[in-house]
C-alpha cells in the first residue's frame, strides 16, 4: 500500500465522479519517455459512475495530447483558487514553444504508483488517474478523449468523507470554473435542497 | 425576426460555449409528437466553439432521451439558484412514472421558433437550442449525446455582452453545480487573473 503525502486520501472509485460533478476547470497531465506535460482544460466532465469514466476535450495543438496518446495514461486534477495564476498559465502556454513551461508556470509534479506514470500536480484539491479508452473517431472528429478512472485521491482539507467541504475550508481551496478572458468563478455557497439528506 | 420575451437576448453562437464553460448543472428538454420532457443533467459540457457543440450524458432510463432521439432536437438550459428545488425535482422524477412530472416540478415551458420544437424552460438564465449529431456508438456505449448549437439566448440580468454578470446580479441568478445528495454549490466569487483584460 502506497504511503500518501500528508492530507491526501484515496477516494473510492464509485465516488470519484463527485470530484468533477460540479464542473470545475481541471488540469490534464501526461508523461511519455520522461517528458511530462500539463495543460488546463475547462471542457472535462464525468461520463459514468461504475466504472468511473470521464471525458475531456483536448485540442490537436496540445503537446500534452501527444504524451497522453503515446502513453495511454493521463491524470485529471482539480486546481484550487490558490492556483489561479498557475491554472491560467498552464492553459495559455505550450511545451511545444517553451520546454520549461512547467517551471515557468510554477507547476511541481509528484508521482504515485497507481497513476502508472501519469504525473500529478502538487497543491491541487483532487486527482483522478486515468487509462485512455481509445476511441479514434471521437479523438479525431471531436478532440474528445475518454478516460477510465483507475485511482483517485483528494486533499482532505477540501474533500473528505465523499463530499467537498468548501464551506468549512479556507477559500483558497475553492475550485475554479473558467469562462473566458482570464475570468474564473470560484465555487460558491452550498445550497441544500430542503428535506433531502446528504447521502454518504 | 422573432420577438423575444423581456430580458431575453440572443447570444452569438461563437460565444455560446461561455454559457456552459463554468460547468453548471443544466436542464435538458425535448418534445416529440406533442409530448415534452425535461430532465436535469450534471454531465453536460462544451465540445467545440465553431460550430458550437456540446455533450450531455443521458441515461437509458430517461423518458426525455426517447423524445430527443425521436425528434433529433433538444435544448440545454442553465437553471439558476431561484430554481433549486425545481432542478432537483426534474432530476429525481420521471415522465415514465408521472405523466404530470413537469407540472409537479413547477416547470413552465415556452417556445421560440429557432428551437425548432424543443421546449424551453421559463426562468432559466440561458438556453442553447441543439440539433442532435447522431453518433450511435457513443449513445449506446456511453449514453453520450452530441448536440450542435443552432441558437442561444440568455437572460440579460445574468449574462450580457458575452459575459456572465453574477457579481452584479441578485444571488438568485447564480447558476447551480450539483454534487450529490441534494447538495448543489452556487457559482461563487469572480476571480480575475491579474494583467489579463476580459475579452469581448
Amino acid at each position: 500500500m502506497t504511503t500518501l503525502p500528508p492530507h491526501l486520501a484515496s477516494v473510492p472509485l464509485p465516488k470519484a465522479y463527485r470530484l468533477l460533478n460540479h464542473g470545475p476547470t481541471v488540469l490534464v497531465s501526461a508523461r511519455h519517455e520522461g517528458r511530462a506535460g500539463v495543460m488546463t482544460a475547462a471542457w472535462a466532465c464525468a461520463l459514468d459512475l461504475v466504472p468511473a469514466r470521464l471525458t475531456v476535450v483536448i485540442s490537436k495543438a496540445s503537446a500534452t495530447r501527444r504524451l497522453l496518446e503515446a502513453s495511454g495514461r493521463f491524470a485529471v486534477q482539480v486546481p484550487c483558487a490558490a492556483q489561479l495564476q498557475m491554472a491560467y498559465a498552464l492553459g495559455t502556454s505550450s511545451l511545444a514553444t517553451d520546454a520549461d513551461k512547467l517551471a515557468h508556470c510554477g507547476a511541481q509534479l509528484f508521482d504515485l504508483p497507481e497513476a502508472q506514470g501519469a504525473p500529478l500536480v502538487q497543491g491541487c484539491a483532487a486527482w483522478l488517474a486515468c487509462r485512455l479508452l481509445p476511441e479514434p473517431h471521437n479523438q479525431q472528429a471531436y478532440d474528445l478523449f475518454i478516460g477510465e478512472v483507475e485511482a483517485a485521491w483528494a486533499d482532505t482539507r477540501a474533500f473528505a468523507g465523499g463530499h467537498w467541504r468548501f464551506e468549512h475550508a479556507d477559500p483558497a481551496w475553492r475550485s475554479l470554473h473558467y469562462v473566458a478572458g482570464g475570468r474564473f468563478y470560484a465555487t460558491g455557497e452550498a445550497l441544500d435542497v430542503p428535506g433531502v439528506s446528504l447521502e454518504e
